[in-house]
């Protein structure tokens, strides 16, 4: 029976979400977890990969059981083993031909900030929250944000480290960008999927158009190029949270929550 | 130069504030950049060691410096090797008689409690708040508190390993209790000392009296007895933060904030 778990981690704790020999990342304990419960193999596949620092809200993976166990006691069995750095939120069954990976439709992030030029430093905070120390005019950040939304080639907004043969285009359906005045900013994303690094790439142009380094021509010559080398600096990954994925078309990911 | 350093620090990155061989502590990072700043061996002396695990917001150690430097160069220069899991937030000169241990007046600690009966598990709250899953009559616990208050044997609330000579008595300036409905709960407890794990132990008795488990009358035994065996559970180290210390006799430690 194919199995589908929800789960939330904190990517501070871990070298990245996929397994890697001689490192403690969050696929590597689960399968391990899944591992002494079914005592075979278990091949966890996820929506996608984390980087490492990068944390979760909602985490989605499917595995296929070797013998049948209810959910309800997956769940209790691999928290147990899992917890405190990772939680398993959800467990149900799926169909076979369930897929975390390909059937997601849309992913969302959010990207949490705080400006040292109205809060100081806090180290219980530093994992969770990326810090700048600049003077930002939001009213920048929000103009560029819709050259961002749609269908576009995001080449310049993604590693160097791919296949020369995978498409770097990609959708971004909502790109909202919060701010308060005691320096708490958070954007939200949501897209049909994402390049490694595209999210942090955007945030650190997008924070870059707020310090007044680029301007919007700046952007729309990024799209242009495409080159990594003209986008903004990557963003750190502590700031950054896979929040949700969808995995029907029922197009509610395009609204705000 | 006598030197005295306000610093915080995430103590779940760390075995705890005192230095121990071949350990990540707080003080053996300090004095190791203290190490490269100076190209000396400096020792520091704390206000008082926290178990592993457990935070600070305003930590306060001494130090003599070899030579001198000035305090803003310091500052700059130990938070270059020591951050982000520890920060210094201030540096100043003092008078060569100044003990951040033996000059200490009062101290606050703080804990952080989260409800499982109203809120899930979060992996990234759970090295910041205590979990717990029980229901709590905040009544009995305010009842409760009033017998910690003022100089007692303290004996009970401590643990068992200490010099047969050494006093256990202490003085509780304020212990105040505060929560909300949705299962936050804070305890804030200022007083003369304590005892190692007294903080603890005194949240983990009074977190059982508001769970039914203790009575006023069992907390007056335990102050009777004195033995420790009788006390509550001591509560987990994550929630604890050390807050303030005080070093004047303004007395101010015994308002609220």
């Amino acid at each position: 029976m194919r199995i589908c778990c929800i789960v939330q981690y904190d990517g501070s704790r871990f070298a990245g979400f996929q397994r890697q020999p001689g490192l403690r990342t969050i696929q590597g304990t689960i399968e391990a977890a899944l591992k002494k419960l079914f005592s075979a193999e278990v091949i966890i596949h996820a929506s996608g990969r984390t980087d490492a620092g990068v944390h979760a809200m909602a985490q989605v993976f499917h595995f296929d059981m070797p013998f049948d166990i209810p959910e309800e006691n997956i769940k209790l069995a691999l928290n147990r083993m899992v917890m405190p750095d990772i939680y398993i939120t959800d467990v149900f069954s799926v169909n076979d031909e369930f897929n975390a990976r390909f059937d997601a439709v849309a992913k969302e992030y959010r990207y949490k900030i705080i400006n040292l030029k109205n809060q100081p430093f806090l180290p219980m905070k530093n994992d969770y929250y990326s810090y700048v120390n600049m003077d930002l005019d939001h009213e920048k950040i929000l103009a560029a944000i819709p050259l961002f939304i749609g269908e576009h080639d995001f080449a310049s907004f993604a590693s160097l480290r791919r296949s020369k043969h995978t498409t770097t285009w990609r959708t971004i359906h909502r790109l909202e960008y919060y701010f308060d005045a005691d320096g708490n900013y958070e954007f939200r994303i949501c897209g049909s999927g994402f390049l490694r690094y595209m999210v942090r790439t955007i945030v650190g142009t997008l924070l870059q158009v707020g310090s007044g380094r680029f301007t919007i021509e700046d952007i729309e010559d990024m799209f242009a190029a495409p080159d990594r080398r003209k986008a903004g600096k990557s963003a750190e990954p502590n700031g950054l949270y896979l929040w949700r994925v969808w995995y029907d078309d029922a197009d509610d990911y395009k609204n705000k929550e």
